[in-house]
């Protein structure tokens, strides 16, 4: 009962992660009553995404030329790598604004499960990375769960054969925390890794 | 530090209701990973959308021709009219299958603190399609809320020159209802308009 171009563009919405057809029609209703030149940037830009946008050859984050802003960066440190499972990583570590150097997409973490094994991983172009010499120190900034520690451990023995110092994210209670609700995990590491006030 | 391409594709999907920054970038981080034809088609499909999709002459749905498909259809009832405040609504009504006539979409509800006048409303129109005399019932099928039941005064007050059957939608519990937390009004409602077992 809709005209089949909005029902089509219900359904792409729909497709989109976390969103529902209800919500998918409630989107495509409101940009119908949009202004027609939104509608045509915002139409391009989809098509463009993918013509335009590559990945950095270097560290694997989004990046419209060969290699990305921070690896162009003449500003970063060249010796510090910081390791990430995805690209939205890079922004929320980008955000805090306390790292300096570089930075390497693996492109999702270790899960045999779900068909998530070594050779998916963007490992070997770390290893290029590592053989040019100039890397002393790679931070694994990777999810604290099971998947981010068996990626942590595999990478750590994997690596071993390189002289680089390899470090990972401090464990322990998130700012703003309520101690009463904190779990047991984040309690024992919270408490072994304590520091000097 | 994301491609300007990424970034303004990111505002785009930030400024549709509902979607804030957060939820926009994951939206786009999946989209730059999905098959460049999809993204082709969605990009040209919003494109489209303000080119190709009108108004119905008639009632004022979404369409691809000058009427939509229901006020195309020989098999509706050309004598009932259901009044609809959005186009969406017309969707909701149509999924229940119940009813057989033509719509006419209001573009809105009253609220003069909103802004909403009556001349705001689709109401010139709908006089239009009365005086052309087939039209035997209006259902108001307005949401029950205030600025439904204002619009539908004002509508019934302004209408009842013409000779035609004004009625509105029942007002009493919904399916699946729990009289315990059922609110007064429509309480009051459901047992005014009690109906035989």
């Amino acid at each position: 009962m809709l005209p089949s171009l909005v029902q089509k563009l219900i359904e792409h919405f729909a497709k989109l992660p976390g969103i529902g057809p209800k919500t998918a029609q409630r989107l495509v209703l409101y940009l119908v009553k949009s202004d027609p030149k939104i509608l045509m940037d915002f139409g391009q830009s989809l098509i463009n995404l993918k013509e335009k946008v590559i990945n950095c050859q270097q560290c694997g984050q989004l990046s419209e030329k060969e290699l990305c802003e921070i690896c162009r960066s003449p500003r970063r440190d060249k010796n510090t790598i910081c390791l990430v499972a995805e690209e939205s990583d890079i922004i929320s570590l980008e955000k805090s604004g306390i790292f300096n150097g570089l930075y390497h997409v693996l492109n999702g973490l270790l899960s045999p499960t779900e068909g998530m094994t070594p050779d998916k991983l963007n490992i070997k172009k770390l290893e290029e990375r590592i053989k040019l010499g100039h890397i002393k120190e790679i931070i694994f900034a990777l999810n604290p769960t099971i998947e981010g520690e068996t990626t942590s451990l595999y990478l750590a023995n994997y690596l071993k054969k390189y002289n680089v110092l390899l470090s990972k994210l401090a464990r322990g209670l998130p700012q703003g925390a309520n101690l009463e609700y904190a779990d047991e995990v984040t309690l024992t590491n919270a408490l072994k890794n304590r520091t000097k006030v």
